[in-house]
């Protein structure tokens, strides 16, 4: 499982002291190669983190040796000492991995934003985790990434011969524009890095980005994929693609159900809408509408707040044509009453929305959780 | 006070058993002249309420007589039986009124939305409602419409000679596009209709237009302004139109101040924007963040969510020159750490965030709520 499931990979999580917590904190995967080649996307948000903006430079090569990854601090919104940090996080990869320049390590962080990493643990955990590198690491690093996950999140898939495993973390400031938290992805193909790229973007559209748990995107979204082509086997891109959307749609499946606060996963789908931004908007609307949130919560099938986000979009359709269902039973046909709501059975965590534009043939799901008062605890309590 | 403070108005709030709780719920008002001049604003959503549907009608003859308004059930969401039942409602009030149609007869509902309201209640409600009218009323009135308001909502201001009053219900889904939930303006001055858009159109743009309770927009949003001339005295229109502003300000005030489960008033000022579209982008951004807004009920100045949510807009900025106070405390300067953020105190229910774009000269101020365990509460109860 994890980064490790694809021949010639190793990697550690440790703890470096950045949490004071004590608990695991530094991850270093590195690919042996003999191919090095990577695909990354990163966050949209405009606020970017240092190890964003390094990462986005290391990536235009089309080579990372080695990946770095710290909880405990996000070294966003850190002005150029932050960026400083970064590269030296990458300097002392580099130096203790021998024979590799700074321009290969990609570096991700996560946790509080605005503050600086104590780099004094850092860089002597970065020491540490070399020693600690494993053919069989990709457990602890997947433990070392966390912050507020209460699990570690880690997927694997793959064809005759070759595979494609990953890790992920993420919990709240979960509405990737791009992609989500921290996620990185190894493979034993022998994929080059333009291969890599297709195959990631045209993962990450529906998965990662079509996870929205709270609205708030990140400044720290990193999603890297890694080949290392030990496996000798070059797949069709098709199937290789369709590997790569399956680690990324369990790995995200797996961020909502992990939601900081959160006790219901909620799958909305849109269909029968003129185009798929349209579906896409309209279940993003659906999927942050609060009032629809805390509904849910109560296990109330208010299908009356659906329309109402529902209305607030560009999207094409009539009022009177839009039907809705909440697992399964249409409480909303023709823009009025339905079914019986109280047909609705809403005791188990995965709620099922399905919003019916009868505009055209497109459709788009999209993952969100309801609003708790768990949540607001989780994310009143002083800069958690 | 309230809508009868303006000469040559009368109303009535009583309880006509719309409400199972037996609470008032139906309200009249009405505007016996000489002029019966009129202007309304109505949500943007496009899933309308059937009653704004008939209002919006009857405003485009610029003329309104009476207002029907009912706490109680949104009727929206209700199809052709909804609109025919606010078609009975207006019919019923032109009939007990005498000397007039329903054409002239603005409706307003508010509730629970896709539920048929109660005819056989609210129409006999109409008659009761009808003998009770007084020309110190507007007390009463403001109180029937309340829903989970915990306090009624009245303002008033004028000039010589001449007064704007005016009431407003509203705690939730609010977070209006044009208007916010039910206000009904009343004024003695002599004005004609095209005065009194202006004016309301004006003034709705930079008071409930900035409001962003909890970002959920409603289906019955509804503002209108009438007109008695009862005065005889036409004033300036600029000092007519800086009157309504001030009574919806006001008002507008006032809804935040009593927003469901609300513990802090969050006053956002965006400055230095290159343009106003851009300051209310940026401020509605902020205002929306749920995790900022749970950091503020912890009375945590966790700037670097204000950052966060700033970096999703398309607003004219560059990241290492944004700057934020949070009450008056320049916390980050320059994209990162400012000033100690232990030097701002939160223990009081108004908190003002001042984001400065350095980007411009333009300006704007959104009013939010803070997110807490007693709004998901409110809000996750079966149907509220």
């Amino acid at each position: 499982m994890s980064v490790t499931a694809a021949q010639g990979f190793s990697a550690a999580g440790i703890a470096a002291g950045i949490k004071e917590s004590g608990n695991p904190d530094l991850a270093l995967v590195v690919n042996h190669g003999p191919r090095r080649a990577a695909a990354g996307v990163f966050t949209s948000n405009r606020v970017k983190a240092a190890p964003v903006l390094w990462s986005e430079q290391v990536l235009k090569g089309g080579e990372v040796t080695a990946v770095v990854l710290n909880s405990g601090g996000a070294n966003a919104c850190t002005g150029p000492k932050g960026f400083q940090d970064t590269h030296a996080t990458a300097e002392k990869a580099a130096e203790v991995l021998t024979g590799h320049n700074a321009g290969e390590i990609a570096v991700a962080s996560t946790g509080l934003i605005g503050t600086l990493l104590p780099m004094d643990k850092l860089l002597p955990g970065i020491e540490t985790a070399a020693a600690a590198l494993s053919e069989h690491g990709g457990e602890k690093a997947a433990i070392a990434i966390k912050t507020t996950d209460t699990v570690h999140k880690t997927a694997v898939a793959g064809g005759e011969g070759w595979t494609v495993g990953g890790m992920a973390k993420g919990a709240g400031m979960l509405a990737p524009g791009l992609a989500t938290m921290l996620v990185v992805l190894t493979t034993d193909a022998d994929v080059d890095a333009a291969g890599l790229d297709s195959a990631l973007r045209a993962a990450t559209r529906t998965t990662f980005d079509r996870v929205d748990s709270d609205g708030c995107m990140s400044t720290n979204d990193t999603v890297l994929l890694l080949a290392s082509g030990a496996s000798g086997i070059t797949p069709e891109q098709g199937e290789f693609a369709e590997a790569v959307r399956a680690v990324c749609a369990d790995l995200a499946r797996q961020l909502i159900g992990d939601a900081e606060g959160a006790s219901k996963d909620i799958r909305i789908e849109v269909v029968n809408a003129a185009t798929e931004d349209d579906a896409v908007e309209v279940g993003r609307s659906i999927a942050r509408n609060n009032l629809l949130k805390c509904a849910i919560h109560g296990e109330d099938p208010n299908w009356g707040r659906v329309l109402s986000a529902i209305g607030t979009t560009k999207a094409a359709f009539e009022p009177d044509q839009l039907n809705v269902a909440i697992n399964d039973v249409w409480v909303c046909k023709n823009g009025g009453v339905g079914e019986d709501r109280d047909l609705v059975d809403m005791r188990y965590r995965e709620v099922r929305i399905t919003a019916d534009l009868a505009a055209g043939t497109e459709s788009a799901v999209i993952w969100a959780n309801d609003l708790t008062a768990d949540y607001v605890h989780e994310n009143s309590a002083y800069s958690s």
